[in-house]
């Protein structure tokens, strides 16, 4: 029986971690214009009617409906002109019968008009007169007031993350202030004997860090505050006590293992030790990632990471992201940017487990993006620098063929 | 003949304009680990080859291959401990003949050794001797010094945008410190006599500025910076000394016209008084967007934008990215993530525009996205904010029938 076989799916693996997380979370008043990215606390609803006014959506007329039926340009209406209306003014003029105001997209209609004629559908006879060549239904071309957003209405519901669009909305209707959620603290630490500090030389047999860094920049990406631990040993007594510290001071934390078995064992020894339930999930048939650790003390969750930095990083986004997302107040609409695009060879897997392959795409002369799958042996951070995104191959299939269509999930 | 036939269309305008651009960008040092985000400005290169000494890819036994030589189960190989290398150390002994080293991945393989043996694939016999159940050929399970990275190469090409698998990379290398391009300053002006700033109370006919938050908020998501220069009175003389201004302190700018269609000319006619050639393009078949303006007042370039602030988003998010992101010094490898997604309603589309429409993403049971397309009289902020993505109908079609296969360009 293939080993994976025995182990959780990843699927399975968030579920249960998921089902013992209900966090509080807190929220802050933020700027609007500041909020970009950032997730809304609670459901804004608007103060006001938009538009406040009736306006215009064209340049063109603003007239009474039933003083243009008929109109065509065979047989126009002919309206009196009453004046313009300015844009940003009241107009200072009401319209009577057989009148009609020029008027500017954006404009606000005049008293008793209810329509206006666009106007390519006009001519100016002489001066103060319009012919009018098309029947005008009554709303034609106009906004009434609410109609957009009526006053009260919920316009940016809770757990939004705002863009530049829900900026603008909100600045349209004068909230300049919004309450977002307070981002959450991840704590990364990295262990083992032979990880050294980036700016270090490394004396033989010894790496540099490198999976705080990645793990750090995505987290930071995805909008949570990254509290950096360092580099702790492989022992029982240091890396108990820098994941003590890390559970007073964050949200979660995240540990990446050494390399080595031992290294991987510790950690989820140490995380037992803290706190219930303890480990939840260790091991996950997924590749790469397999000696994935989900672990609770208490409230807060530890996650533990291979060390191999590959590894590392695509379970964080696969796995990791989506436990990130829920304590970022995120709601139920967020997408995974991805391309479709035909795979360029043959990736085998193994059926029972969950791959993501490293992906590079190349687009094609018919504008159809090729994906060309990344092999490399050692697993090197360089294997996802070259690549644009990863492709699931699912659990039941042996591998996927050249030409089949996938979707690329850009990292 | 239908108006849009007579006007430039997107990927033409566009072409048009970058065909006169070739700028200029400079670079400035920056912190490995506040990069991310950021473009490079050189090729990086290698300073070491990495690994720097022989790795092991897997926890097992060092040897020496033809030890192992017709091993199996049936018929193991026995080998001499030798001893344990330990994680971060260089081995302080050397492999001999029939010998093994016990090793965990990542670990340093002691001289001589010139393969690894899996744990799985072996047994302790008793203290010191190993039993080994299968051949493995020189250089299994290991990476030789310089396999993933050699000395001097190119890690990095120039005009990569710094994800978290680059930072790691260059932290891989003891790389803390890069070049990276100077971030495009891009100037952001609203005209219109009836816009107001978002914390006014409007009166009667006068609305509040979007744009200037909406474009402000995209263009520094794409790592620009924004330089905002208010709202300016639909007139000559304003509008032409803030453009002065703007083209003294900035790279860019960004003019969105008020919503009438006399604004939007005083912008093309100023944008022509103060430079060569003026304006480039004067219209665009694209809807929204069609009163789009591209002009150069030497070498910098100026963008009109219709008022309407849906339009404006739209035609930032289409046409003015890609001009944004040559001044970012981004090179080809960019892409603009996207959901694949089924139609569910019939698009009408006129022939020879190129429509953009705004989407509502519902995930099916069948996991498949469906793309719900959001309709609004009024084009309002709103609509985008209701919106995940934009679909695109290309010019030659008249729409896009329900149960198509788009994708979604997310926003």
């Amino acid at each position: 029986m293939p080993e994976f076989l025995s182990l959780i799916s990843p699927e399975d693996a968030l579920a249960l971690l998921l089902s013992h997380l209900d966090p509080v979370l807190s929220s802050e008043d933020t700027a609007t214009e500041q909020a970009l990215g950032k997730v809304t606390a609670e459901d804004i609803c608007s103060q006001q009617d938009l538009p406040e006014f009736r306006r215009s959506t064209v340049d063109g007329y603003a007239l009474i409906a039933r003083d243009s039926h008929g109109a065509s340009e065979s047989l126009p209406a002919y309206l009196e002109l009453a004046g313009e209306v300015l844009m940003g003014n009241t107009p200072d003029f009401d319209l009577g019968e057989k009148e009609c105001a020029l008027i500017h997209t954006g404009g606000m209609l005049p008293n008793h008009a209810n329509a206006v004629v666009m106007l390519e559908d006009t001519q100016v006879l002489e001066a103060g007169v319009i012919e009018i060549y098309r029947s005008t239904a009554p709303g034609e071309n106009m906004i009434e007031i609410g109609e957009d957003i009526p006053e009260g209405g919920i316009v940016i519901p809770k757990g939004t993350r705002l863009r530049p669009a829900e900026i603008g909305g909100l600045m349209a209707l004068g909230i300049t202030e919004i309450k977002t959620i307070t981002p959450p603290k991840i704590g990364i630490i990295s262990s083992g004997d032979e990880v050294i500090p980036p700016d270090r030389k490394p004396r033989p047999g010894e790496v540099r860090d490198i999976n705080s860094y990645t793990l750090g920049a995505l987290i930071s990406e995805l909008g949570a505050e990254v509290v950096h631990y360092g580099i702790i040993p492989d022992n029982r007594h240091d890396l108990k006590e820098i994941l003590q510290i890390g559970l007073k001071e964050c949200d979660h934390l995240i540990v990446t293992a050494g390399s080595s078995a031992s290294s991987r064992d510790l950690t989820a020894d140490m995380m037992n030790e803290l706190g219930d339930p303890g480990v939840l999930v260790h091991g996950v048939s997924i590749k790469p990632g397999k000696p994935t650790i989900f672990a609770l003390a208490d409230d807060k969750v530890m996650i533990g990471l291979p060390g191999n930095p590959v590894s590392a990083l695509v379970i964080a986004y696969i796995l990791v992201r989506p436990i990130v997302e829920l304590y970022l107040g995120l709601g139920t609409r967020k997408f995974y940017p991805s391309i479709p695009a035909k795979l360029t060879m043959n990736v085998p897997s193994q059926a029972g487990r969950e791959d993501w392959i490293p992906v590079r795409l190349i687009k094609g002369k018919d504008g159809v993006f090729q994906a060309n799958p990344i092999f490399g042996r050692s697993n090197l951070i360089f294997l996802l620098a070259k690549a644009d995104g990863l492709v699931r191959i699912p659990p039941p299939t042996t591998g996927l063929e050249a030409g089949t269509t996938v979707t690329v999930r850009l990292i």
